[in-house]
């Protein structure tokens, strides 16, 4: 479909797109044009109809997109209109919040199984999971087949765990450890550390 | 120092190299190069050189960084050689997790209090915290001049806490909620969306 291959920074803006559609579809609006969606995200009307025109062609000239077909293509092109399990590693205060959270199932993705390899967290319950041993991780994600993990465990551990993940099969990995993961070329990894967005404010303070 | 405006993007790798050098310095490590900085981050060495130029000059030819002299000289460009006060706003289990983090005060950022709207919530006890109420927010915030904010509240109340926090003086807002706020272009926001992160690797998948 795509011969050119799509920046990753396009791509990266897709899921932002995807979620104020989405919204928008959750206020009962039908049709939005790219001045309104870039009017909700900050960014231009250009840019957005310029992304979106790597990809194909969602909307006619001067009638705007159809929120409910341009989220559903969008959710194909990111290969999120199936649902897609997703194993967390790492149960405290972070893990926990994360296991919790309701947000995930809608758009895309839900919670299989959570793992700790404290002895005190094994076997207690996180939500509606029921933490298992970290030593389980390798043979369960090869069962099961999971292609996504998050984990949320200390920095030190971090790399460590991120390759028992990429052994069992894991190709995409959310890091919330605050640490930088070396890992090969072939999966994708993303971070979440709150610092770094911080410190990128405060250079403007 | 810098007479041209820095990229944005440049800035925001800024914390990375800040986060790597200090974690080289706990290894003990004294001197770096920006090849082996950049071996840590899947960034390249000419990158790395080009961005640190937009600040200075901060090694000599061959002879590398000196770890503490570089960091230091980050910590001061990010404004970070000082320690930030920060509000929280929600204290559910995502607000609560942040509220029990360890990993802000050695990176420039201490939260000095906690707020959230729930009657169940406020007086409670989260970390070293007692809960306040959320309409004490504005006026604490004025009162205590802080900039940085912390946003853990429901996507559908976070456009006007924003608002809240703004008109009282903030500054920078990290939004955990998953929405985009509409606010003043001086104000600085970023974002944390797990799920946007998931879905951009999806797309690899």
């Amino acid at each position: 479909m795509t011969p050119m291959k799509v920046p990753d920074i396009v791509v990266g803006r897709l899921p932002l797109y995807l979620r104020s559609l989405t919204q928008m579809s959750d206020e009962g609006i039908e049709i939005t044009s790219s001045q309104e969606l870039g009017g909700r995200l900050g960014i231009s009307s250009a840019q957005i109809r310029k992304d979106l025109s790597q990809f194909g062609e969602f909307g006619k000239q001067g009638t705007g997109y159809n929120i409910t077909y341009l989220a559903d293509q969008i959710k194909k092109i990111l290969h999120v209109e199936k649902i897609w399990d997703v194993v967390l590693v790492g149960s405290g205060d972070l893990g926990s919040a994360v296991a919790h959270y309701a947000g995930f199932i809608h758009r895309g993705f839900q919670i299989v199984a959570v793992y700790d390899n404290n002895p005190d967290k094994i076997n207690e319950t996180v939500g509606k999971f029921t933490v298992k041993d970290v030593r389980q991780l390798k043979e369960d994600i090869r069962v099961m087949q999971v292609k996504v993990a998050m984990l949320a465990v200390p920095a030190q551990q971090a790399q460590e765990v991120s390759e028992d993940l990429v052994t069992a099969g894991v190709e995409a990995i959310l890091c919330y450890a605050p640490t930088s993961l070396t890992l090969p070329p072939q999966v994708n990894v993303q971070y979440i550390d709150p610092v770094l967005h911080l410190q990128h404010m405060t250079y403007y303070l």
